[in-house]
């Protein structure tokens, strides 16, 4: 007799981009950041290394919070550090979603988002999204009216296009939460300090007076005490990706104060450790780091592009750090595996229920953006494997 | 309107103890270890450190789940890793607890249970517990037969009692899961590697031939393939308490390997970060160090009981690395508050509902063994507060 909750055992689970722990590879499949993190991360681990790891944490990550409140300009309590971002998706299923009740999400997109339904033992439902990538905002408003959780991944993977904020503006459910994953939002080529929810929300005009129209933070502000739907919109940000920190796990969601009230009563009492609350901390105290490294990335992401485009591919223009490319040859699991044969991971990806522009089944390549040596690479290899 | 789940809504969520982040406080109120961990772990730290923390950790934390099989003799798939025990209790709940379905605990003893319970939608019973800290088996049978998940922490929380392998036994629903808590298990006075376990299940011969009979991991494996009671076991460890690693977040769970496949499902794929995983594989592979703290705090929590036996408190004999100490006066929450006013830190607690040996409400002061220096100056500071 299995015990598990029947819910449980009908879900395969949601299975992670392969990760070799032997050296050699090029890894271009999970979408990390190619450049180390700053060196002031380090030395912060280091020294926390040295002091008192036998005590527990601050279980309210209290320095944190206010390196973030005061270099986006929100409110302290309105911020809601997570062992990684993906902790803080669980933790936002769990306070929103009771059994029975709808999660929307778009579709082709993170398929994780349907696993934490699952879990939850929620209903879902896809947001369809069209060959351009473009929401159908008329078949998805009914979902959108009847969902209890929208989680919106802003850009989005596995295509890296960004919506406008006058789209995401459609996309907040009337009675339900919006989450904004911005997870890639560092990668676009606007700098992306919330400009999405700005254009959600009329910022106050103190907020504008002190020209702070490219923080994400004030428009949150703004829209907090007006009583409008920016008091259901919780925007998730992950240090994974560009802060160079996938082995630390470490994120941080920002919402209306009411909403984070809430959201804490679910974690786990410590769920940021010593170490990685002083790595988080150094790391966001280091903006120039993060920005020059997120640069370099924008433009090998040209270049990529490019190159793709010369042999053949479509790509989708990306404002993430990693493209979505199809082949009018269809053959992309083969490319795919002749790349791995060659020590060359990329992810290849299925979206059966969802039709591409060349075929019924949306299927393709996200690659991830590297070094350019990586990347130079990959492209001789790629010329060996799909011949320009 | 409140778009949180009114489970959500209703409950208060659970009180850490208090973690004053200034220094100056001794802190004897929630269970750290005095000693630092071993300089094996500071070094792993840092090595990691160097590493490259820009990649994602190994999301089936391969190398620490060996090293625990190979030192506890368990099989390395029946070992599930966590951001911290508490994650683990977490993810226990999620798998096995459908809404409506009853959770079972002791009480008094760890309230997370019951905020766990709340927050997966379950209900809830406790198990009654006579002012001798024994179990009411009578009274606890239809609750047991009933129970869909039964927690047990062994040693028990205030109290610091062990139970016996024959009581345990007797908890296991015939149905559902029994999760041993053994966060404190190292602590007691017989080596606690599983001595519970191996008194629940009749080891394999080959075990005996082995002369294992302090192995808790072979009396697990021995559980197992024996359709018995052992399949629906789990046991969790720790190690915030006797490995000194509070502040880097890290237990394990291990059970039948069938129901760590369906655990995994529901934990975040990178729950564990790389350097926390080094400090607990580091941790794990210095026993020595482990052992010989865990043998200074037994030697400080005797010496601490026979000095609160002279001021008149009643101590409860404790295998853990805290004592749970009543007065005849009953003004616990007086001393709680003399001592905290001298920067001295104990935990004062209440159980309203538990009937206790002195009052109709249990309370009192649960106290963590701290240094030989600490446990000086707490007495030199008690003896003022309460006069022998």
């Amino acid at each position: 007799m299995n015990p598990a909750r029947a819910d449980i055992q009908r879900i395969a689970g949601y299975t992670p981009g392969e990760q070799p722990q032997e050296s050699g590879w090029i890894k271009l499949n999970t979408n990390e950041n190619p450049y180390p993190p700053s060196p002031r991360v380090i030395a912060a681990i280091k020294a926390a290394a040295d002091g008192r790891l036998n005590v527990y944490p601050d279980p309210l990550v209290t320095r944190f919070r206010h390196v973030v409140a005061t270099l986006l300009d929100v409110d302290p309590d309105g911020v809601l550090p997570a062992n990684g971002s993906d902790e803080n998706l669980t933790i936002l299923l769990r306070t929103f979603v009771a059994p029975g009740q709808l999660v929307t999400y778009p579709y082709p997109s993170y398929i994780l988002y349907e696993t934490l339904a699952d879990i939850q033992g929620g209903r879902h439902a896809r947001l369809p999204l069209r060959p351009d990538w473009s929401f159908d905002l008329q078949a998805a408003r009914p979902l959108v009216d009847a969902s209890t959780l929208t989680l919106i991944p802003n850009p989005n993977s596995p295509s890296g296009n960004l919506w406008s904020g006058d789209v995401i503006r459609q996309l907040v459910p009337p009675r339900g939460v919006l989450v904004l994953d911005e997870a890639y939002g560092d990668f676009a080529d606007a700098s992306h300090r919330g400009e999405i929810l700005l254009s959600i929300v009329e910022p106050k005009p103190e907020a504008q007076a002190k020209g702070a129209t490219r923080h994400p933070s004030l428009a949150l502000q703004a829209s907090i005490g007006e009583g409008g739907e920016g008091k259901r919109i919780v925007v998730t940000r992950s240090l994974s990706k560009s802060y160079s920190l996938a082995g630390v796990r470490f994120g941080f969601a920002m919402a209306d104060p009411a909403l984070v009230f809430e959201m804490r009563k679910v974690k786990d009492s410590y769920n940021c450790d010593t170490l990685s609350i002083a790595a988080a901390t150094a790391a966001m105290e280091d903006q120039e780091w993060m920005e020059q490294n997120a640069r370099r990335i924008r433009a090998t992401r040209a270049r990529l592009t490019q190159r793709l485009t010369e042999f053949g591919f479509d790509v989708v223009p990306s404002q993430a750090n990693f493209v979505w490319a199809t082949h009018p040859s269809g053959n992309h699991e083969g490319i795919y595996r002749e790349l791995k044969s060659r020590k060359i991971l990329v992810r290849y990806m299925q979206f059966p229920e969802a039709r591409g522009p060349h075929t019924e089944t949306v299927d393709g390549l996200r690659i991830t953006v590297g070094t350019d040596e990586e990347i130079d690479r990959f492209l001789e290899v790629l010329a060996e494997v799909v011949p320009p």
